[in-house]
């Protein structure tokens, strides 16, 4: 998607070899109508898929997430990331490995929202170990849905999580996928695609 | 906000004497199309205030925030709760005291997307004890930001904090405040507006 990858290369900046900061627009500040977008690609590329519910992951899997669905016409899921008195006791939840933040949270989903009725679209911001993807895999498993596939913004296709999810059969369509990056210059290359008929 | 008002007698559900639960539409299943009649509901509400930027907190606050943000052609920032290797070091924060969840949070902002010269809008989903919106207004403040005034989807109008904001000589414009409400058949009763022009 070339609006994204030109605001990629406008706006992101390397930091060491792993971490790419784009949060100018989207996970911090964000661009409403870039992720307007997003949302209408993700649609366009899932279309004719039956989807009944968009699944994500608070906080950053939210704006994309959100467009997609209005774009589609269902609701948006997002899975919380703490446990809180306003959240059904009665959940799907599944552990999910940070390496950005260190450590295991716990994601839930409230068992009301999702059932073995449902064709769920996985949204998410990064795709990189692919552990937020395997969770709500977890999830959508746990309640019997089906997923028709996970639409992602930014892959890093220099580590591994792509190749992981791709080759459970989940079909990932990642709108940029970052071949290489280095902190000097946060100079930044794009790969084809993978698997998808996007990028 | 009749839309509004209508879905959450249908939908809502009270729990005790103090918590409305809505996650069907709006803080865990998210309706895309009520929030973004609700975005511009809200940019309808502030015109013509010359904002620059809308300020909410991750997750709930996110959804309504983002289609104001896109009406409004403005970038929405969302506070963040957790740390994390990828928001900045250098940032505006304030704690937050959460009756929801028992204790105090810290709220951050990277001092990147806030400055002096922004007209700041706050938006969140509720607005109970005020505590929330507290820490954004220090933020705003941090930054020497003007808040134009603060958007909240429901307003316990029972409880304190919408007084407590009000008092500080912010303009608060609630979509729909509660009156009262009980567990009993889940009645929610609406109050009629508090400064504002809506409701």
């Amino acid at each position: 998607m070339d609006l994204l990858k030109k605001k990629i290369l406008t706006e992101g900046r390397v930091i060491g070899t792993e971490i790419l900061k784009v949060d100018s627009f989207l996970n911090h500040q964000v661009d409403p109508s870039l992720m307007k977008s997003i949302g209408e690609e993700f649609a366009s590329v899932f279309a004719n898929e039956g989807i009944t519910k968009v699944l994500t992951i608070e906080a950053s899997g939210i704006a994309p997430a959100l467009f997609t669905g209005l774009q589609l016409g269902v609701p948006v899921i997002f899975a919380k990331k703490t446990a809180s008195r306003n959240l059904d006791p009665d959940t799907y939840h599944a552990a999910v490995h940070s390496f950005t933040r260190g450590g295991e949270y716990i994601i839930r989903v409230s068992r009301r929202y999702l059932d073995a009725g449902d064709k769920v679209l996985l949204i998410d911001d990064f795709l990189a170990r692919g552990r937020a993807l395997l969770g709500l895999l977890e999830i959508a498993e746990q309640a019997g849905a089906k997923v028709v596939g996970a639409g992602v913004v930014i892959e890093k296709g220099f580590q591994d999580g792509g190749d992981l999810i791709r080759s459970m059969g989940v079909r990932v369509e990642s709108l940029a996928i970052i071949e290489s990056m280095s902190e000097e210059g946060s100079k930044i290359t794009f790969a084809d695609k993978k698997n998808g008929h996007m990028n």
